[in-house]
Parts: structure tokens; C-alpha cells; sequence
């Protein structure tokens, strides 16, 4: 019975010393290395390698690295193989800084104190209360009800919209495609964590913008797939959107010549709002292997038929 | 017994309205109207008019409009008048904002990824966590210690520095000059909320920059009068410094050609950190008044000998 750990080789190292001390019972093998492929149990990848059935044919249980699964190509795992999503807490402190940084940029208007200073022009205005700020985050999962709870706290007037009703302390909460349009037609601020699913794909279109009030600011740190890029600049352009900051894009590195990076309106980071610390996300598979080996349910199962 | 209240009409108007509802009883005049100048007890104002003893011979309040009150000619207030700083929550708030996303810019890296954008260049970092970073904030009082208060919140590492020593729950505190250098040798993120006295002008140098680790990040949003100024970009160019976020300048407005404005590593901005909404002012200010006229002790009485 062994795991085999499937990214970086920085990545691996960690991983290998953490299993090395927590579990030597478990040999841990760094791709392309697998041992004797039929002993392989778990497997521990960012993306699979192909032919997964064929290359692992007693593989029990796929963890993935990120905190989504949509860079993994489902047909490619066998049935019966469970799929078990990263849930851990530098993950979550990482949207919880990325999002606040956001919003307080939009907020306090950083992104035109910016512009000011390459023109040299010292004007500030009175700041508003964050209370007059309608913060709307869709998507009230593992990720995005932490922020929600951190952004209250800043006194942010805060709604969420999930698929299914969620409840955040100090939360309007929506749900469902039914309620989708009253909850953008209030939010000021609009926070995309959805997971990337074929009902969210292009969720992000000009449609969606139209509904939100004039002059909405739109912070994209979902996936790239969520943003109907075409549709951006034009908002931006006409003033529906006053702002976007995107940590995704398609495709990813987005391409020197894309329209995004010179649009004065668009703040653009690399996909680094969150990611799982080795360590951290190490930990977090070996307390899910123990309650897997103990008969428990494990944290962040993957529902195949719901994508997420 | 009336007061006077010495700002813009903008700011006149909503605290005019507050005191018609709250004090009928009280005549709330709009400088240069003062009606009777013997009756006026109370005087509200960001900066004084001249010859204050002669002008207002029964004074006895004088309720400073800023979070400080070095805006204000000591020497100009008579003996025996009680100097009163604006303490109330929208300072507060719009301070923690402001340090928030100065830290979390930092730390995230958000200065080089906005170079990187100008450039069309895709490169993000792993996000390191907050814990890593030393977050040193000068100034433990009624704005520094809840901004402390968020940080901990966020996972930085605390230290506080005062003149004398304060606590704040999962803060390290430091008091006096006796204990600055140790402080400063472990702050990685120094914040500038100390008053501005004789004790503090210039505090800001390149002996003081010297004392940190190298590489170590400023965020001044004290007052101008902290930084010397000359000494800032030398800091930042030998790598000493590899970030400053400045709010405030001297002079201010800041001339255009001055060379804080191009800065690759400077981010500058009009003196908007925290200013006091008016209406809350104005009801802080009638606390206060409450309280003077049953004998309690007020709010925010400013020590003239120590400054602050």
C-alpha cells in the first residue's frame, strides 16, 4: 500500500519528509517513481497522469492540490475512486487576505490614488464608511463564508449567493438561479468563488454585469473560465464596471499582447490570491488518510455528479 | 454660552443640524458669524483664529477637529482652556482600513505585482503566510491599538512601541526610548501612528531605517512631520527600505515636482488614511459636552505639556 505525489519537485520534498515522519508505514513515491504500480492506493497531484485506471489499477482515493478540481480531468479517473478537494487553513487565509486587499483597494480608492501619483496630483477624498459598501460574494463554500465573516468584521453590508442556502452571521444570504438577480442588483462589490462547474463557466458576461448597479467593481479570484473575457472591457468602457481585479485569466500566463494588462481599469495579479502550503496541505491529507483508514468520512469529498 | 465652529461649510452644516436636534439650548455659530463673543464657552475647529484670549475671553473648551493636535497653535490657546482631540469611530475604522491594506500590500506582494501588470509580465510568488511577517506599529493609542487589535486578527506577528508601555492582547510591547532599537531590530513592517511632538519630529530618519531589517517596509501614516524626507530615498535605493507607503508629505499638498512622485518603490497617498465623518464627530462632541457640564472627566484631554 503506497502514495504517489504527483507536482513540484519543491512540493515533493516537503511531502516526503512530513509522510517520512508521520506515516513510514506508507511508502511515498515522487512521480515519474511509482514503486509497484498495483500497490499504489493514494495519489496526491495537481493534474493526473493519463491512463490513470490502466497505470493504477487498485487506486483508492485521489487527492487533488487544489482547493477546486476543475484542472482535473475527471473521465480520466476510474469510477469508485473517491476525489477529495484541498481544504486547509493557509488556503483559506490566503483568499481571506487576497479578497480584503480587494475590497479596501475599491473602497478606499487606491486603484485612482495610483493613477493620481503617475500624474502627480495629490487629491484625496473624505473616506465613506465601509457600512455604505454592499459587498456581494458568490459562493459561500469552504472559501468564501470565512471571508464573508472577515469582511463583516470590517462592517462591510455583506450578501452571499449560494446554490443551496448558506447562512454567515451578518450575511444576506441568496440561493439558487432563482434569487441570482436580486442579489446583484444590491451588491456594490461583486467576489466571484464559485467553483468552476459547466453551470458556472461564462457566469461573468455582460448580462450578469447589467445587472449590478452602475459602477460596480468586479474581483475575479474564481477561476478564469468563470470570466466571459470578451465581455470585460466593454463594462469597464461604458462605466457599468468601474474596476476589475482578476487573479485568473484564460489562459494562464495570460499572453504579453492581451488587452487586459494595459487597461487602466483592470488590476491583474498571477493566480496568487490562495494557495495550499506544503506543509500545511500535507498535513491536511494525513489527517483525511487517517480518517479514511479508520472508516470516517473524510473533509472536501467531491460530489462527481455536482462538479464540486 | 454658545459655540463656534471653525471648518468648511460642508462639514458646518451636518454638525449645525446635530446640535438644532440634540442642543437647542446651546447657540451653534458658523465662523466668521460668532454672535456675542463673551458668550462663546466652546470653540470646535481644525486650525484657530488669531488672538484666540482676546477674541473669546470666556473660553473654556477647545475641541480639535483632527485625531491630533498639531494642526493647532498651542501658543495661541490660553492658559486655563481645556484642548480636546476628536476621538470617535469612523477615525478608528478608516485608520484600520488603511493600515490593513498597507500591510496586506506588502505582504502580498500587491507593489510588484502592479510594476509586473506595466510590464505584461506573469510571475506570482507562493503566498507566504502571516505569520512570517514582524508587523512594528509606533503609536499604541486610541488608533494604534485597535489597528494592532486587526492585525492580530489576521495572523501578523506583533510588536507595539509607546512612550510608555501599553498592552494589547497578542501584541509584544516595547516602552521608551531605552526599548526602540529592540523593537526596531524585529519589525519587518513599521507603522508610523505616533503624535507629532518635539519628541517625535524627524523620527523617521536614516539612523532609525539603519536600525531595522534590511529590506523592511514603511508605512507613514503619522504625519508628515515624522519622515525626514531627504533620507527616505537613499533608504530605498540602497535596498535598506524596499517599500514605503506614505500618506502624508511636507509640504501638502505635495509639489508636483517633487521626487516621492516617481518613485518605483513609494506609494503615495493624499493624506486619506482617516479623516472624522462629521456626523459622528459632532455626536462625539456633544458626548463630551455632556459629560463636561455633569462634572465627568471628557474624552480625548489633551496633556499641553506632554503634547499629546
Amino acid at each position: 500500500m503506497s502514495i504517489v505525489f504527483h507536482h513540484t519537485p519543491e512540493r515533493a520534498k516537503i511531502w516526503s519528509e512530513k509522510f517520512a515522519k508521520a506515516r513510514p508505514d506508507i511508502p511515498f513515491h515522487i512521480w515519474p517513481e511509482t514503486g509497484p504500480k498495483e500497490d499504489v492506493r493514494y495519489l496526491a497531484a495537481w493534474k493526473t497522469p493519463d491512463d490513470l485506471a490502466t497505470l493504477f489499477p487498485n487506486l483508492e482515493v485521489l487527492f487533488s492540490l487544489g482547493a477546486g478540481i476543475d484542472q482535473l480531468n475527471l473521465a480520466n479517473v476510474p469510477p469508485g475512486v473517491k476525489i477529495i478537494r484541498m481544504v486547509e487553513s493557509s488556503l483559506v487565509e490566503g483568499m481571506i487576505e487576497y479578497v480584503l486587499w480587494a475590497v479596501l483597494s475599491f473602497h478606499r480608492d487606491m486603484f485612482r490614488y495610483a493613477r493620481q501619483q503617475r500624474e502627480h496630483v495629490w487629491d484625496g477624498s473624505h473616506n465613506r464608511p465601509a457600512k455604505l459598501y454592499r459587498v456581494g460574494l458568490m459562493g459561500m463554500g469552504e472559501l468564501g463564508s470565512p471571508v464573508l465573516e472577515k469582511l463583516v468584521s470590517f462592517g462591510y453590508e455583506c450578501r452571499g449567493w449560494s446554490r443551496s442556502r448558506r447562512e454567515v452571521p451578518g450575511v444576506k444570504s441568496f440561493a439558487g438561479a432563482g434569487e441570482l438577480d436580486a442579489f446583484l442588483a444590491e451588491t456594490d462589490i461583486l467576489v466571484c468563488l464559485v467553483p468552476l462547474t459547466d453551470a458556472t463557466r461564462g457566469i461573468l458576461n455582460r448580462s450578469l454585469f447589467e445587472k449590478l448597479p452602475k459602477g460596480a467593481c468586479l474581483i475575479n479570484c474564481g477561476r478564469g473560465g468563470h470570466l466571459v473575457q470578451d465581455d470585460l472591457i466593454p463594462a469597464l468602457d461604458s462605466g457599468q464596471l468601474s474596476q476589475a481585479v482578476l487573479d485568473v485569466a484564460t489562459p494562464e500566463p495570460l499572453p504579453p499582447e492581451h488587452p487586459f494588462w494595459n487597461h487602466p481599469r483592470i488590476f491583474l495579479t498571477p493566480h496568487i490570491a490562495s494557495a495550499a502550503q506544503s506543509d500545511t496541505a500535507a498535513e491536511a491529507v494525513l489527517a483525511n488518510l487517517r480518517r479514511y483508514e479508520a472508516g470516517e468520512p473524510m473533509t472536501g469529498v467531491i460530489d462527481t455528479g455536482r462538479g464540486y
